[in-house]
């Protein structure tokens, strides 16, 4: 029965099998002394010449051999203790060792020790497999179940029916530029960009309350810190809303669970690993609206786009801070976005059709999520889709959703790799992603 | 502020605002009783003469409008109660109404009432979000959230991180047959046939214990009730396993706890609706060998293929009536798969290099999972697969994977759709699948 490291502070005196990597080796004298790893900690495992047979085989042990080792737990001798870990009162007096796996030296990268130099991000990406052996790598796979879990048990207290869309489109969803053809047999298919169409065909179907968590494909040509042709969405849809404030209303409450989440479980390692604080924001975010965002730049100095135009990533930036000025909030809802710059199937506000029943969620100069009321009116869908240009044509499956009775409803797609790096401090998506894939990689 | 349907019976003599679809309008003598259905329930409004404007709007009122009511909620007449309805004693007197959204007539498929001919499969896929409207089928949607949480509630309690896994991939995985190919800017990518590779990276990344949920792609040109060119997997793999028993003994007590989460919150819907008692099965479930199933088969009369070979479905399904009759089980684990019919990366029994560490999960004899213990040195799997006549380059960045140390482990994979089927007594993959993806089928 194998005992975690996290376990061994209840073994004190006893035997226990220990598993895991061999992290760092030192030699002192006629003393071999390993660092064995788990995922849940380090163990200092002690072989003593004692033992001449098993001080021989331990001898073989290199960096990241994998191992087994039976043995007993003890107090390290003073001066050997090393208050700052876990297990660094106690080690282990080997009796038996099994080598399970090899590694071949020296390492491609290196996991263990202080590096003169850390390797490239692009040669950390080609070994993703060494770099996330790295407690702090591993530790943002850990913080991302967590807060998924939050984002769900949200979801399932709310009586929401979690979904699983196609991936398969037969014709493009939205814009239809971005797109990834697949060879389908004897035609050609899309991936879909998000699950828009089909979480609102949730709703058509009576769902009323949707979410669902997959991967979006974007065959976006972008090479910048924050793109991915393929990442993770949360996806929420919910049905007989008011306006988009009941759906800026869950979403606000499902950040705050998320952070809250992140921080009961992690908030020590954040602080000590990354020198992170995580704050969790106080309900409800500020809102702005586009209008006052745009006032609220020009006053500042600098020149803001004219009235109908997005906001960029630096004025993102800019009205982030501006809000952390006023309120001293990290978050911010910026509302009722122009026509212009949203897809066709947002609502448009009520006596100005020139803007949309539609919000961003900034979090200190990022954008997290985009969410809407969405047009359910199919008249005014369609005068809507050809306002942008589109064949309703090619849009008719999407536009049958609303013809037989189809309830007021919005909803939220949001990218947790974005969130990922705020709550890290990490400025590359790349490095959230388990294995990241762009224009240029498709591997390992 | 909206009341769902399903706390009516708190609101007894109060004002409430419904909102909802049309789902059978009567007409008796001048008054019109409306069912207002939502995804908890049906409720009868009642439309008097007292107030003619209002008589004369729901006059307006087709099958599938969508609506809100606000109206006072009362007993039923003495001889208008419905015991059978949860909300049949009770009904609301219409004070207002709003038409949120009309429904084109006639509807293309019935939502309401029984149908002399239920409509065909294929048309109730065409207009899959009326299908979905009905209660028995969006029952199905409730249930395989219900089995999802379970799924995962047991991985979390577990300590497994999640992972979401690429779905490009640059070679193809596994045998290279039935891939789909992608066009990827100025080349070929491949779309993922299962996590398989990812998640045993996650192994060798140290992770310990994984799992996944997502969609697999597989580009079978296969008609049959039980496959599909996409469909949702569930996957599992761990570390430090002694064997393919630990496999078995995780994959069993998920499928217990969500048999039990299905039959506590769906029980007796399942049981009125679809007349399907859910039993939870005993645990462990039975193991035979695949030595031991073909035997059996044999005796039993029918001709058993040969030694090497695999179990076909119908052998499948004797199998399992075998040890239902036997052990009273409806579940079995098959052990000791030949090499020939499994995959490469199957590890080999010791001492019989032609079985492999592996086993297929049965229920009442249709394949639900397939796991293995996988062969994590690098030497033996270089080997399998030539054996396999696999050119080791194509495979060269998962055999990496070995390389720097990789810890035993195994896993199971497998299709919630399959399981679904079974709950629900349902034959065809379609009928459980959101929206379905076959050869012939991309939309809606």
């Amino acid at each position: 029965m194998r005992t975690p490291t996290k376990d061994i502070l209840k073994k004190m005196g006893e035997s226990v099998t220990l598993m895991g990597w061999v992290h760092i080796r030192r030699d002192h004298g006629k003393l071999i002394f390993i660092d064995l790893r788990d995922r849940w900690g380090i163990v200092q495992i002690v072989f003593s010449p004692k033992n001449e047979a098993l001080l021989k085989e331990a001898d073989r042990l290199r960096s990241e051999y994998v191992i087994t080792v039976e043995g007993v737990v003890r107090e390290r001798p003073q001066g050997m203790q090393n208050p700052e870990l876990a297990t660094g009162m106690f080690e282990v007096e080997a009796q038996r060792l099994w080598i399970l796996s090899e590694a071949e030296q020296p390492l491609p990268i290196a996991v263990a020790g202080a590096e003169t130099e850390p390797p490239a991000l692009d040669t950390r990406m080609d070994w993703r497999w060494l770099d996330l052996r790295k407690q702090e790598h591993t530790l943002i796979f850990q913080i991302w179940t967590t807060i998924e879990n939050a984002f769900r048990r949200y979801c399932l207290q709310e009586d929401f029916i979690e979904i699983h869309s196609p991936k398969f489109m037969e014709v493009p969803s939205e814009s239809g530029a971005e797109l990834f053809e697949v060879n389908y047999f004897d035609r050609k298919a899309y991936l879909a960009q998000s699950p828009q169409f089909y979480k609102q065909m949730a709703m058509a179907a009576g769902f009323e309350r949707v979410f669902e968590i997959g991967p979006v494909f974007r065959a976006e040509p972008s090479f910048t810190s924050r793109h991915a042709t393929e990442f993770t969405g949360y996806d929420l849809e919910m049905s007989f809303i008011e306006s988009e404030e009941d759906i800026m209303q869950a979403l606000e409450e499902i950040m705050v669970s998320m952070l809250e989440a992140a921080r009961d479980h992690y908030g020590k390692e954040l602080e000590k690993i990354y020198q992170r604080i995580l704050a969790v924001p106080s309900l409800p975010f500020p809102r702005i609206s586009m209008e006052e965002a745009k006032k609220m730049l020009s006053s500042g100095g600098g020149a803001a786009s004219e009235r109908g135009g997005d906001l960029n990533p630096e004025e993102e930036r800019r009205v982030s801070s501006f809000i952390k000025e006023r309120y001293g909030h990290e978050f911010v809802f910026v509302t009722r976005y122009p026509a212009a710059v949203r897809p066709f199937y947002h609502m448009r506000q009520e006596g100005d059709s020139e803007l949309t029943k539609s919000f961003d969620l900034l979090w200190d100069g990022i954008e997290l999520a985009t969410g809407a009321q969405r047009e359910h009116r199919y008249d005014r869908l369609l005068m809507q889709a050809k306002e942008k240009g589109i064949h309703p044509e090619s849009l008719q499956t999407y536009l049958n959703f609303f013809k037989y009775g189809c309830p007021p409803h919005g909803g939220f797609g949001f990218g947790p790799g974005r969130m990922m790096m705020k709550i890290m401090g990490l400025e590359n998506i790349r490095e959230v992603t388990y294995l990241y894939r762009g224009v240029k990689r498709l591997s390992p």
